[in-house]
């Protein structure tokens, strides 16, 4: 009998398992969950697939991402990955069940994560979430926020100028980059962002929330703008950390983690015909040089 | 702006809340949960109820039993905790919710934690749930599995005589209090209950599940058992270790622990006649003395 009252406490032999997790997003922002992952479980190796070819997915029915979802995890499986992170909320609410039902290695997404760090954090039970219109409209966040806490009204609200803004501004900071954060607190607070991020957050602040979910993996890079418009009494929360987390818990259960002192892998994969910018802007997400960037055409994405 | 991404790092001051935690079963089986809660928190003060006079919840309808989550959790709340554990599985299922939207401290119930480990251990996405008959009607862990994997394929049986079982064992078991669950395997390992055992768990055993949740909080008493008749290759989960875990996590995001070098009080409360009893077969599910065990009268419950 194998007794796992406590993680990692199973009886029985040590396993390891050295192959990659894989992660995508449809472009940059999901690396804001590879760096947490990075940061958590510094011996496993990546493979990241941004599909920036396709970007965003905001905006796109819920059944098309879900085909996007189908065929980049395929892919992934074919680079032979032991898990699989969706690192987007668009695709995590429009493909994650169906994923994990189509494949045989762990799919997780960010929103079951980010949902439970919110309903534990809050105290008025008052719970704001800002996601692209695919997200919002899925509900999946006011869903999972629920399931964990009945008694939390939710408030959701789509701001999707807030992708372009964090996307515009990997591209105007400068300087060292580990300091792309900072870098990028300056590049965003300026009057017009502010502007924009008033006219999305202030219906919410009316609303009386003490938590607010961001609820896209782009809007971490945008802490300082929308902290500063909902106040020092709203609590930001975003998936990266807790996604992560659910990683090392599952790696753990299954016995599945990289042999200690395994030298990880990273490995990064764009849709994107500017390999380059991706190297560039990406690096600046996830804090630290990618040294190369690989292209895969679309159609093989979608074939394979 | 508060800043949670990673739990505990909100900045702000530090608050601290050595309020009670509140903790309730239809019996001594919530007691597992109150161990692990002391193992892992061990600076704050509980307030455990048994409403052994109303033992078992199992076979009672749905809506009797929340009408007693919903009294008991106003009993707790009327001692000052702040917040509170339903560690009863068919309690959970019965009330978690109607009590998450009638209260305002945090309720959490042992169903969520316990299905979250399930997912996160199978590796063939076959898990067995043993539960009361109540638990396994009300389909709150086969939802709850499938909400957080849904390629996970569930099989369910309620097994209510293992709560007589547990019972007995705690009744029959003898020597030092720290040893219980050494003395208990002696006791509970016996052909008569292996026979029970074995018609309950060798259909679970046919649908080749890799893990099994303890869905009921008596369960983990009988794990030798249980374990002896599924098997080495099937990992048992029970949700006392979880639910500890997402406890800690409320409490750290509420920044609502108890003060550091806080001197916990214990205290326990039965609906039991006997608070003796109550006190003697306690103090075994819990692995130390209760030192005092006091009577609610029924009557003073329902008016509460």
């Amino acid at each position: 009998m194998a007794w796992d009252d406590s993680a990692g406490s199973a009886d029985g032999g040590v396993a390891f398992d050295n192959r990659p997790i894989g992660v995508f997003d449809s472009g940059y922002g999901g690396l804001t969950v590879a760096r947490e992952l990075q940061k958590r479980l510094p011996e496993e190796s990546l493979v990241y697939f941004g599909d920036s070819a396709r970007c965003p997915y905001g905006p796109r029915d819920q059944a098309e991402v879900d085909r996007f979802v189908q065929q980049i995890c395929t892919w992934l499986l074919g680079r032979d990955v032991k898990m699989i992170v969706i690192a987007c909320n668009t695709a995590t609410a429009a493909g994650l069940a169906h994923a994990q039902r189509a494949f045989d290695v762990p799919v997780v997404g960010v929103v079951e994560p980010g949902a439970r760090a919110a309903a534990h954090t809050t105290m008025n039970r008052r719970v704001g979430v800002i996601a692209t219109k695919g997200t919002v409209e899925s509900n999946a966040y006011s869903d999972a926020i629920r399931h964990i806490d009945a008694g939390i009204t939710v408030f959701s609200t789509a701001t999707p100028r807030f992708v372009e803004i964090a996307e515009m501004g990997l591209k105007l900071a400068d300087g060292p980059i580990e300091d792309y954060m900072s870098e990028a607190t300056k590049v965003y607070i300026r009057p017009e962002f502010e502007d924009i991020a008033r006219e999305y957050l202030e219906p919410l602040r009316r609303c009386e929330i003490d938590t607010l979910v961001l609820g896209c993996t782009h809007y971490p890079l945008l802490k300082a703008l929308i902290g500063g418009v909902v106040g020092r009494a709203v609590t930001l929360v975003s998936s990266a950390e807790e996604t992560a987390r659910d990683v090392d818990h599952i790696l753990r259960r299954r016995r599945s983690f990289a042999q200690p002192g395994h030298a990880p892998v990273y490995s990064f994969f764009t849709t994107a015909a500017d390999t380059d910018e991706f190297r560039r802007f990406g690096g600046r997400v996830l804090a630290r040089p990618m040294d190369v960037v690989e292209h895969v055409d679309l159609p093989d994405l979608i074939v394979s």
